[in-house]
């Protein structure tokens, strides 16, 4: 093995020179090594990372390396297993509606989740909100619930890809966070050690998210792709807006309420129906049809019930209340609440995403620093979208909260985050643009 | 007083936004408290730094606040105070004939200098050859020797601009030494701290440099001249060919016995003619006259005798003996020597300065670690320069060190320095370049 210097590492990134898979390997590994490598040594490479970029195969040569760095799981299961990813959004409760309905249509989904943080809920953090719910799962009772209930959510350990996690803290006070190159390994080598076959991301485009227009989302799904394909997974990306909450609620409780209706037949609504889109292309991608097949495959999971069951039998199984499945008004909200309405009649043209997030989490659905606690009855309920058009006093949103004066703030932030306008605003779709792995690279 | 954020400061110069003259004081001052800014966070701005650039105003304002991080010296004088700077070079014993001749012209010299480490040499270095002679000088002593002398020559204090010192450090480990704007700030603070009212800076130019081509030498210059009219002071760089050693000794007694040859009366030799240029230079900063008057002025310290005169008050101020200046041959070269021949007749095409200053530490003339000890009379004569004509068995160059197996590894390097042609190449100057300060600017 050649004699590794960080000096070298840094010098060729600042002059795009590219790295070879060796170095990148034994940058990576010297990041946990003791002693490790030098934090300056580190933040200097980052930057020079962010400037000058990393092309495909360094790329994927770093996911690679910092999945290496830790755990990477392997399932022996009877069918497919598939994963789901999305890069942060506001309202975003897709993964309790998506998995039971994969899980019915007989592809598993093994999901390891984290708390939110910032403007942004965790699917932890509102599973937690299901009276009795753990995600500390071990890992046997994991996979024995796997098998059973086709899905299950656990919370992801410090074991999983650990130099992420030490270059993230690091990228998080060095200002190197919005680089594609690093993100994309960032998110995927915790996914590829996840050991799923089929991975379908969910990049979120707008002000609300970390990829603010098209090109770069794209960008950024073109190199997961390309780094889920260098390790033989199959991958899908769906670029989505988040110009806007996903559905109607905000909050943890709030959400769960949600995932349940949605499961209890709704495949027409805006969350609906994009729920069923994702669930239609895991399957697609596992094989399970054809596009229309898988389509039609997942709708019938939801108008038949069977998706609801598996969420029932998971919960039961992580140790919650599965009556809430049929009694969701279970799932307490916080005793202070207060609407917002229209000032005036028009339609709306904006309900901005970050600062409805950020209000969610002035109403306690939320926490700005890891210390934080949460309270998981707090949170938003929007009574219109995008689009809509509202009459004076109409109702705007419901707001939850434990104390009055959280209301009071939040309010402030809400009224700047509605905007109405005079005219219809022109429909923007909540799906942008799929990008799926060339099949040539698919297993 | 505004709140610091050093990752704002990092995200700023990431994006090309300038940082205000508040952000980079507050910055610098965070290098040296307590507790100090975190190194990768400087590590990640330094980086940002080399490549986005900093604009003029940044970079005075750097320079300024690293100047002010430590002493800053004032000095209460009955004439101008000059001082002189070079960026490092090969065989570069300017100072140590400069300083007499401006001193013998009536202009104070108080230097402040450094050892020499990796292929260039220090003045410090160089005059520690001289049996007797201390460097570390206290400050009374100091000014009394400057007031008797004209000029003197102590050791750069800790002292001098510390967040330079630690900057400098960290930029030395993470590759960001080669910026324009941060290579000016860490040369000007210490020249500014020192609180001369005219600064002669000698930029080298060439393969064995820090700046490898014109343009970039006289954007350093530029830059350097610009942050020095800044703090009000007057400023001329003068950008020197480094493609081939200063002179033709390289070593420290070897040099000093060089010196002392050229103030002997030597006015004609490259070299001798040089330190004439930048002396007139110097005087002519100072309002000692015309250009041609400073020029004739210099010219006659040497001839005269006046500018040696100089050279041995302030050698036995600093408590050295003098009679070198009478005998340079007391200043004792290394027991081996071997002298180098040409294989073949032709013109000197090539000297090639990096690999002669680096064949001269193998002889043991210099060190590559802090901690490495030298030997004063090891160094390298040379018998000729690029453009001269050798015939097959000419005298090429003598090498002196202390043991064979040293002669032997220098041999071998400084076989691959010297490259001879058939053609006799074309003649490049000393001095590629001279940038003044505009005349709007001085004082």
């Amino acid at each position: 093995m050649a004699v590794f210097h960080m000096g070298e590492c840094i010098r060729k990134t600042k002059q795009q020179i590219p790295l070879t898979n060796e170095e990148i390997r034994q940058l990576v590994r010297g990041i946990t090594a003791e002693p490790p490598i030098p934090d300056y040594q580190l933040a200097a490479w980052l930057m020079a990372a962010c400037f000058s970029g990393l092309n495909d195969a360094e790329t994927a040569a770093l996911t690679m390396a910092m999945r290496d760095s830790g755990q990477v799981m392997h399932w022996d299961l009877d069918a497919p297993v598939a994963d789901k990813h999305s890069t942060g959004g506001v309202g975003d409760k897709t993964t309790l509606i998506l998995a039971p309905i994969v899980a019915a249509c007989g592809v598993y989904m093994p999901k390891m989740s984290g708390r939110g943080l910032g403007h942004t809920g965790g699917t932890i953090d509102k599973l937690e909100s299901i009276p009795g719910l753990s995600t500390a799962l071990d890992p046997a009772d994991f996979l024995a619930l796997v098998k059973k209930a086709g899905f299950a959510v656990a919370m992801q350990t410090g074991n999983l890809a650990p130099a992420d996690k030490k270059l993230y803290a690091l990228r998080d006070v060095t200002e190197t966070v919005d680089s594609i190159p690093l993100i994309c390994a960032s998110i995927m080598s915790k996914k590829l050690a996840t050991g799923a076959d089929h991975i379908l991301l969910d990049v979120k485009v707008g002000s609300g998210a970390f990829m603010k227009n098209d090109d770069d989302a794209a960008e950024l799904a073109r190199r997961m792709l390309s780094a889920a394909n260098a390790d033989g997974r199959d991958c899908t990306a769906i670029l989505t807006d988040m110009d806007r909450p996903l559905g109607m609620c905000i909050g943890n409780a709030i959400e769960v309420q949600e995932a349940i209706e949605v499961l209890a037949g709704d495949t027409e609504s805006e969350l609906g129906g994009f729920c069923i889109e994702l669930a239609a292309e895991i399957l697609h991608m596992a094989g399970r049809g054809t596009a229309e097949q898988c389509l039609a495959m997942a709708k019938d999971a939801v108008t038949s019930g069977r998706a609801m069951e598996r969420l029932a039998v998971m919960i039961a199984g992580q140790g919650g209340d599965a009556s809430v499945t049929e009694h969701p008004e279970k799932l307490a909200l916080s005793a202070c609440s207060r609407t917002l309405r229209a000032a005036r009649g028009g339609w709306i043209s904006a309900m901005h995403s970050e600062e409805i997030g950020r209000a969610s989490v002035l109403l306690g659905a939320g926490r700005m620093t890891k210390a934080d606690a949460i309270d998981s009855g707090a949170g938003i309920r929007l009574h219109c979208k995008n689009g809509d058009a509202v009459e004076q006093g109409g109702a705007l949103l419901t707001m939850y909260a434990a104390k009055e004066s959280q209301l009071d703030e939040a309010e402030a932030m809400l009224r700047q985050a509605v905007v109405l306008s005079d005219e219809k605003p022109e429909a923007v779709p909540l799906i942008h643009r799929v990008v799926r792995s060339d099949s040539s690279a698919r297993n």
